[in-house]
């Protein structure tokens, strides 16, 4: 029986595109399931109950969640170019990474542009992206996964692709050269890489969800 | 060389314990360096600038931090007792669990006692310890990793011995032997394993800790 790869998911979201670079990687072919967020399906419900959200990869039926749990399903299931570091130090390394880009990073530029206090909110921002800076300092590699991307990279993908986007809507901007000359850098290579460009969502569509984002959150 | 194993935590924390439980299934001799928190050492704030916080642990100089992300690494750095399962599938699951614990679980029935509307942060609390009872009669097994304790059962520590000891200070019952006859009974179980006994805070001085915890939340 040949493999059955569906994917359920949205395009605009950053979490799903982690899980499509994943497969690209990998080589995966999948069946894409774009969903209704504000109508969900019977299928995400039944296989996501717990948190009734996407992406959600179902492998010959078995249905898997988050989409870091799913990165590292798609490593450990299938073989190909390796997306964690295979040196048990340097997968701990990789892992904390994505975890505190998950937990600190994101959550953090997220912060800017939503509440009345962005001058707290940008230094809090550039303090724990600041944190990414240095790692690529101190790799001096061209990605966070070395010559090639890996599951920080692939955890970094909102700050990569959807950030840029989010501030021109936001109509904020500290994610300079200036600023952050590794992690611009990389994010320009990351963007162009074969496995990450057919997952990105279409500028202009994206730029018109967060201009309607910031819209509501202003009250315009 | 031998290796240098060292562990930096606080004797009352759960995720510090995970760690311990962790060293302790692969049979792994370590210095246990107790910090003070209130005080913390230049070695915890070297080896965990981003988080500054316990556990670290620190293997041949290299230090790792993240209470799950040591668990991992813990089991691919060392032979003998898998922690993780071996199938990828499996892996997966014990993955999302885990962090279904971390972020919904815990979180949850930590709200329980530190706000007026005990009522529904109960239902709030209840509905998310369901899931892991749920886990465990589908699973039919003594334990979330099956006859032996595993990733999940070390990520749900906190719910097996600090939340009864936090119920009793805080005067609020609700995970008990009716509603969740599964888990209270894997509780029981769990924490009478050998790897994770020496690992438990004792009881009196947890419960002095959440009797002031609670005293201080509640203006006593």
């Amino acid at each position: 029986m040949a493999d059955s790869v569906k994917l359920y998911g949205t395009v605009l979201s950053a979490y799903v595109s982690r899980a499509k670079m994943a497969l690209n990687l990998k080589g995966i072919k999948y069946e894409n399931i774009e969903e209704d967020l504000s109508n969900k399906s019977t299928d995400l419900l039944k296989y996501n109950p717990v948190h009734k959200k996407v992406p959600v990869l179902v492998h010959n039926g078995k249905p898997i969640s988050e989409s870091l749990v799913i990165v590292e399903y798609i490593d450990d299931a299938w073989k190909g170019v390796p997306i964690l570091p295979q040196d048990p130090y340097q997968r701990a390394v990789a892992r904390f990474l994505a975890k505190f880009i998950d937990e600190k990073c994101v959550p953090a530029i997220k912060a800017v542009g939503t509440n009345g206090d962005d001058h707290q909110a940008i230094a809090e921002a550039c303090a724990q992206l600041q944190v990414l800076e240095n790692e690529l300092k101190v790799k001096g590699t061209k990605f966070f996964g070395g010559d090639n991307i890996g599951l920080v990279d692939i955890a970094a993908d909102f700050i990569a692709y959807w950030h840029g986007i989010r501030e021109e809507a936001a109509g904020v901007t500290f994610f300079t050269k200036d600023k952050f000359p590794k992690l611009t850098k990389w994010a320009d290579d990351f963007v162009n890489c074969q496995a990450v460009k057919n997952t990105l969502p279409p500028r202009e569509q994206m730029l018109g969800f967060y201009m309607k984002f910031f819209g509501k959150v202003n009250g315009m």
